[in-house]
């Protein structure tokens, strides 16, 4: 594989969104070839897959199904969206990848980190980020101005205390996993936190 | 946990929907409290889950993708109304099980039977058959008997070559697990098929 696979972390509501339009417009710019991705989905199949995730009607869904179906999504986005671009040398940009997966279902969830790992290492063919931006800021702030903006789904309305946990979570895969994560201070303004994800990926690039 | 919990498996075509039938009935008329479930499936997250598996539209699905689908389909059919029924006391009969994932993803789909019993055991929490029946038949004549009846969803269209594979896996897993596995011959008539299980069952009713 030729091309550079970045991944975009944080707790919901951290700018992950916002902060992608103005990193692809800067691709753009640079003329770079890239694509823009985002999980849970990615795919035809995976976006079927996110809406049992999300739906607000399977309130006992199972942590364990919950961990495998994430896992499932993603290994259908990696086998036919992600893999492919970078073995044509492109830049790839995703919203969300394993990491959440082992702080939400791993830490927060309590099913374990290692555990969720070893079912994610089973659906990512080896294909792992070269660049993590986590992007830092209280989670309570962050999820206040997330659901401030829309209803919020399954997941968003767990309450303060989950993502207070899945929060700690972050934090501990970050010790865990110094050298691959970079840390983006989200608590700036837009323009100082895309100033900050600039500089990283001009390293990389 | 104090219940039964017997697996009924083979090919496509094999029998066991209909012998199923015949077994409930003996259960109901020997007043045993029992429950009777299939996979994929089981749970309505399970049917929901069944039917992105089963999409004739899913063409593109990768093995590893169907194999996660699968697991977490089974996590919450173990969590919502396998382990609930066994933990009543209840004797739990279910059409496939584990195996048929080993079989069909881990053999036939070359993904490793390791490999996808790993993701199994994240799924089931411990939960194993104390009986598993297999329905022992010429794989060819019996996806034969089944297409003839109706038009054949995904996984069934997939042909003989898949279908004998399937089998091929089948009987590796029986070499492998020869102590948990009692076959039926299954080329019988429903009657004599049915007999086998009935003597089966006996043994551990």
């Amino acid at each position: 594989m030729s091309g550079i696979f970045i991944t975009l972390e944080g707790p919901d509501g951290s700018g992950k969104s916002t902060i992608s339009r103005f990193l692809l417009d800067y691709l753009k710019k640079r003329k770079i070839d890239f694509i823009f991705t985002r999980e849970p989905g990615g795919t035809p199949i995976g976006e079927n897959i996110r809406k049992i995730i999300l739906d607000k009607k399977n309130i006992n869904m199972s942590s364990r199904t919950e961990a495998l179906l994430y896992a499932a999504s993603r290994s259908q986005h990696i086998s036919e969206k992600i893999k492919p671009a970078l073995d044509d040398g492109k830049v790839v940009v995703c919203e969300r990848f394993v990491l959440s997966s082992l702080a939400y279902q791993g830490y927060a969830r309590g099913l374990g980190i290692e555990e969720v790992k070893d079912i994610n290492d089973f659906a990512i063919e080896g294909v792992i980020p070269d660049l993590t931006l986590f992007f830092n800021v209280d989670p309570v702030y962050a999820l206040n101005r997330k659901t401030n903006r829309k209803g919020g789904d399954r997941l968003e309305k767990e309450g303060v205390n989950f993502h207070s946990k899945v929060y700690d979570g972050y934090k501990k895969l970050i010790s865990l996993y110094p050298e691959k994560i970079k840390l983006i201070d989200a608590s700036k303004s837009i323009e100082e936190t895309f100033d900050q994800v600039r500089k990283e990926i001009e390293k990389i690039l």
